[in-house]
């Protein structure tokens, strides 16, 4: 049997970590990469994350299925050049944010695309950060689904389930909303975090006592500039509003604590408390 | 031979998993537990973690080494009762500040105490919370030790690194200013976290996104409003001068997104991320 062809534009950890994740799911791929980064395709092909790299984009449109594990502005750029793609080929980006990418998409090749945002990641990027089950069990968030060919909306489901994802369904533009609060904000946040120590002058002293918490509130300000400062600026309205939502929070725990409102502050910990009730 | 009797004043998270961890460590220890609310301390001793409980302060105050892992506040009033006190007595107490617990403690005991700050902990709390590995590998801060008698100064470095931590001494001003920093301030921001997605109508649609990042920067909205309050009371200054320099970095960027200064945005990221050169 021919195997299915799956291109994978972008061999850093989300690209990578998902053709792992496919290839164990079946034997039925065959992995073609492309990555501007001539040192990450060969280190894609020496970990064995795909089987070729691609000579051109041109190859890359042979494919069966494209995945786009690029940041996002270089997703808009790139959709402007994937012209000309069989009726069956499914594109399938992995971009954080959804609805600028989503209005961008040539109107020919619309149906061949498929919009999604997996809600995973760690704090690491290149090849060598991929593994297999980054994607276990975590949600992927399929946006404007109804502008997918009916082929391509099943294709995707079908293979973001087999590598154990949870589907739902959302418009992009909610989605940005959510994923705004949800993990935009709370970058920027973390980033400040780590800046704010950084600031100090007894900063090696300072993060000699850091804990578990520390630790996990500032993992994620070791996430990629690059891919960061472009989900920023196309989720710039959102970011902004979400940031603003954090800073009055902490701006009442900073009046509390100054005004010594304790039996407040201590209603107000509660309150932040109950996010565990709907958080598993 | 005659077994070193350990009250442990405070059955929850940090008391019940110094037990277990001492216990692991050597069986010349008997534990002797203490705690105000009734439930705790018969649970404590279901889950073997005490092998007795006081009937009162007296009884505590008969023992070899007493732990105090309680609120902070209640470390201040209790150490007020702590009179008559067998010249070799160790009182430890672990509390996350230590300024104002160092300077309360009643002069003629001084020498029994030391002031503790074990960099560890988890969100959870309750004597069910307990396990031996909670201090192992982590820093314990011991603050203002040559306040601390020859005796107890000896033991107290031995205990705690008989459980695998490593020691670091400082002052109990410094202290509080770098916990403030390292932890306190971390919490007041997972706190507005967790509050700033719980205002937002779309809340529960939100949380249904939420990947590792955001788990790990609101597991600590989880902590006991009980004790936090007292931390926050205890080192409200060196706390709101840690929020302030955590302001202006989330207003920088904030600054820089609005006015879409992406190639500074950029190079902040890139500083917040060198934090993870000094961090191990």
């Amino acid at each position: 049997m021919k195997k299915q062809k799956i291109g994978i534009v972008g061999l850093g950890l989300m690209g990578g970590s998902l053709a792992l994740a496919l290839r164990e799911s079946s034997d039925a791929f065959e992995f073609v990469g492309l990555d501007h980064n001539q040192a990450h395709c060969q280190e894609a092909l020496e970990l064995g994350l795909v089987d070729t790299i691609a000579s051109d984009l041109e190859e890359i449109k042979r494919c069966d299925v494209i995945f786009l594990s690029i940041p996002v502005d270089s997703i808009i750029a790139i959709s402007q050049e994937l012209t000309g793609l069989d009726p069956k080929c499914t594109v399938i980006d992995l971009g954080s944010t959804k609805a600028k990418i989503s209005e961008s998409i040539p109107a020919d090749i619309r149906p061949n695309f498929v919009t999604a945002h997996p809600m995973t990641g760690t704090e690491k990027f290149g090849p060598s950060a991929a593994h297999a089950d980054l994607y276990r069990d975590k949600v992927v968030v399929l946006c404007d689904l109804e502008k997918s060919g009916q082929h391509q909306q099943e294709l995707a489901k079908s293979l973001f389930t087999s590598i154990g994802m949870k589907l739902v369904y959302m418009d992009a533009k909610e989605h940005d909303r959510h994923a705004a609060f949800i993990s935009h904000m709370p970058h920027a946040v973390s980033y400040s975090l780590a800046n704010a120590v950084m600031r100090q002058e007894a900063r090696e002293s300072i993060v000699a006592l850091a804990g578990g918490g520390f630790k996990d509130m500032s993992r994620i300000a070791k996430s990629s500039p690059n891919m960061w400062e472009d989900i920023f600026r196309q989720n710039k309205e959102n970011l902004l509003e979400a940031i603003h939502s954090f800073q009055s929070e902490l701006k009442k725990c900073q009046k509390m604590v100054e005004n010594e409102e304790w039996e407040a502050l201590n209603k107000w910990m509660e309150e932040a408390n109950s996010l565990h009730d709907i958080l598993d």
